[in-house]
């Protein structure tokens, strides 16, 4: 028998990844990459002088058929692999990201009559401008007790499905009413694939407020809303939800000729970029959390029994890997910390020394901030300049640093900064145990794991727990070519469950990073101060932040 | 009558600078500034190889007369003034900076068998190393309930009279044993002068805990530090005390020939820099505060009563104007912030921008931050990369800044700095008036109001209060060129009192700056928030601050 491939797609932000992957081992073959014509959608409207609204974000769908039909020939050339040899297809997404269709499936911004309306288009995962919506209904929601609102740490966030679609409702009603079918764009991209709706229990969990045992919010809620709401579920959207691991199809002939693979290639139901991760960086079982770190930190567990966890983002059971509830929290910012500061607080100086060093300056900073011990630099700092996803759920929480001097230097802020994302993630981990998910290890993917060495050893030193890292550089894809495989299934030449694609198409590097006790034992009175400083800034004590932050509103509206 | 000028010496801590000054107005008609030859001697004792201990700072008393001969005869000639109408000279100096003498006043240092020893030379005011003695002070002297140390803060400084002399005694009691005179320099310098040794209340008094009606500490208390230091004052200092105003002596022949003036003229007793500034800036009455504003901030204001302000340096009677209480509080960190920030924390981009405007980076960031309204930048910091003086008399204080976002610019940063430092004021001028010393207006001197129009209006704004400015460049040579014309007398084309002289020879600007009522308003708010974090971290809710200096320290020593 010749030998089988599977291909991931990874539909990014920016841009769509394919990699062709040997299933066999899940090496990674070929790779193509394809930047969206219309990239993020936030000025104006593609081929139209009307301008978006602040915090409005968009995407053009036509970008995701265009990265099918442009990455995966690519791969299919550069490998030299038989199409008849690719077994199964699997894709991922941002989340929520959605749009709405005809029936058939046909965009409404793809439709003459409604391409100049902004609300026909689709509202891409940072989309913020149903934050009105999202405040109503979690008010709602808290007043008529609703359970599914402690799945989520206590609060819906603005860029979920609901508050999209009635952000939809409320500003375009004829919108509303000429939607046929509300989905996201990773079922509808499958839908193109196959030429069947399907709906995917990943976003639906993590980002449609539905569950296993209890499906979405009822009508009485839905009604309470608004009462054009009542019946979205049935008229516009389905509660026919497949499972991570399901095939949801075979490639038509339109696709297959897009695409130049097989028709009746076998296609996984769709998935999101974070949980898609998860089995490609080989966590299929409780106590090994993963992390993927790069502008924001997401974390993921898996747990055999269902807890409510203060200030998580989410948990689905069966949401990440079947016969587990998949746990997710979230740091709002990370490496946008790193990027904000070597921006805005580096002095030309430093720039100068890098420059003739020829090295980065994140370089320079990491070997200046690495010869330090830890709390040397006499510094503490809250990782809030973007809010505080978890454990606090508080978008209007900012930053804080302690402990200047006139001898501090910028690696010292610098290394503060790294740190203080690092007790953020401490907090999560804790929270997590405490709440009977157990975190044993950690096992970090995503772009700064790559980059930053100083970093990785700071979060096993702070956490206390062996840090290792994911072998493959583009973990999602990875992931999606493994639902490929599992799509296909073992008759034909693939895996029956993804437990047994990832043991064996998926692997860790030989390096990690181990906690060093006087490290861990120095950060423990450290972490304890930043437990204070969080927890009086955070949790009510002195809202300072939050009435400065209103204060600035308030003038730059004049 | 030919016109009449008075000589005006001010000893800094780099150099010593002389202004011919025309009696009748106050105008400066020659200038001309000596570098001391030494300097700061912190690292090796001039001409051998013995290495300083960390925070120690030494003169060499040589330099002192060094300025008088290279400085006053330039001026001298510079101005084409005669000699014989030179009416007065005055001298003001920075405090505590003193010295071992023997009994003709011949400083130790000058002596072969002990110029070697480093406690042989003058201590500096920024000589830090008496530490253990300042604390092992403070702490008997609250334990024997001297009620001495309410005029103070509740705190003695390291830098001052007794913890100097108390170091020599500790460290090297074979140079206390050949001292027979502890001395300010601003005194001993009047002593080359005239030959004649006086003392004077502003240092006794600000420096030396002595006051009016108690005169030094008690010989019990004396004798609780140290048995051998019972009889300190009586053996090796003086009861005897001049007051600011008084005439100390007239010009020796040896100090007319190293000058140029002529024998017999007047000298006034010594004086403070930071005193003298005062009726140089046109105040001589209760109300009025005088801020010396540079790397640091140092407040004056008079008052006809006596009262307790908690927090301030200290208070002395008659210390600034004859017939007042002069009261005097201080910041510990105001141009070394912007300096500090300009030189770890604005980016290439920025130099930059300012090398092609051909303006400084300072006027660069001032441009852009006042191009803001109050609470724009969302911001607020604590003022204390060097600790706190007044009100909280800690120097274990570190700094915050609070509210940053991914929008957070470096201009937002600048100006948040620059408000801190005016909330600092505010405070002090609060405390001030709430305990029976009034504050009615401020007059700004020293090098900041010339350097940045937006601080003056944001102190302003903050404080609620007109901001003037001392017309004088040189408020501190001038103030004591005005006392050198008291010392003179009106019967020799002076002045009798330095009320008539402030009268005569200091003026304001015709500048000023006045609250926007809009702004005060706006900086109510945000100074309500200042002072809940200012109390939070420095009176003890929070000791974060304390306990990241002290893990600092125990990582360094290692």
């Amino acid at each position: 028998m010749s030998k089988k491939y599977a291909i991931g797609v990874d539909f990014g932000t920016g841009s769509g990844r394919a990699v062709l992957v040997d299933v066999a081992d899940g090496s990674i073959v070929a790779m193509a990459v394809y930047a969206y014509s219309n990239g993020v959608i936030d000025e104006l409207l593609p081929g139209t002088d009307i301008r978006l609204e602040p915090d409005w974000a968009l995407q053009d769908p036509n970008d995701y058929i265009e990265t099918f039909k442009l990455t995966v020939p690519t791969v299919l050339k550069e490998s030299g692999v038989n199409p008849a040899d690719v077994i199964g297809v699997g894709i991922d997404f941002t989340a929520c990201t959605m749009l709405p269709t005809k029936a058939n499936g046909t965009p409404l911004c793809f439709l003459p009559e409604w391409r100049e309306n902004p609300h026909a288009w689709i509202k891409l995962w940072k989309h913020h401008a149903a934050q009105p919506e999202a405040n109503k209904l979690n008010d709602t929601a808290r007043e008529m007790g609703e359970g599914w609102l402690n799945r989520y740490g206590g609060k819906i966030s603005s860029e979920w499905f609901f508050p999209k679609v009635w952000q939809i409702l409320d500003e375009a009603p004829e919108i509303y009413a000429a939607a046929d079918r509300f989905i996201e764009a990773a079922d509808w991209v499958i839908w193109q694939l196959t030429g069947v709706e399907t709906r995917n229990n990943c976003t639906a969990g993590y980002k449609g407020i539905w569950s296993k045992q209890d499906g979405f919010p009822s009508k009485d809620f839905l009604k309470a809303l608004d009462l054009r709401l009542e019946n979205v579920v049935d008229e516009k959207m389905s509660r026919d939800i497949k499972f991570l691991g399901d095939k949801a199809g075979e490639l038509t002939e339109e696709a297959a000729a897009w695409t130049g693979l097989k028709s009746g290639t076998a296609v996984a139901v769709a998935n999101v970029d974070a949980h898609v991760s998860v089995p490609a960086a080989t966590v299929t079982e409780a106590g090994r959390m993963v992390i993927i770190m790069g502008t924001s930190n997401c974390h993921m567990v898996l747990g055999k029994e269902e807890h409510i966890v203060p200030g998580m983002c989410g948990y689905v059971e069966d949401g990440i890997i079947p016969g587990f509830f998949g746990y997710e929290a979230g740091q709002s910012c990370v490496g946008d910390h790193f990027a904000w500061f070597t921006e805005n607080c580096v002095p030309a100086s430093y720039e100068k020394m890098a420059a003739e060093r020829g090295i980065s300056i994140h370089e320079l900073l990491e070997e200046k901030a690495a010869a330090q011990k830890v709390g040397e630099h006499g510094l503490l700092a809250l990782d809030w300049w973007n809010g505080n996803r978890s454990v606090l759920v508080d978008v209007d929480l900012t930053g804080l640093f302690i402990g200047q001097t006139l001898l501090t230097k910028p690696e010292d802020i610098y290394r503060a900064l790294i740190e203080a994302t690092a007790y953020g993630t401490r907090m999560i981990v804790e929270t997590f145990a405490e709440n009977g998910v157990p975190v044993d290890e950690i096992v970090a993917t995503g772009g700064l794991p790559d980059r930053n060495k100083l970093l990785m050893q700071i979060y096993a030193d702070v956490t206390g727990r062996e840090v290792k890292i994911a072998a493959a550089t583009q973990t999602p894809a990875l992931g999606s070519a493994m639902f490929g495989a599992v799509a296909a299934g073992k008759a034909a030449g693939g895996y029956d469950t993804i437990q047994e694609a990832s043991a064996a198409m998926s692997r860790l590097r030989d390096e990690k990073y181990i906690p060093i006790p006087e490290n861990t034992a120095a950060y423990d009175k450290l972490y304890t101060e930043y437990v204070t400083l969080h927890d009086y800034f955070g949790r009510g004590a002195n809202d300072v932040m939050k009435r400065l932050k209103k204060i600035k509103a308030e003038v730059r509206k004049g």
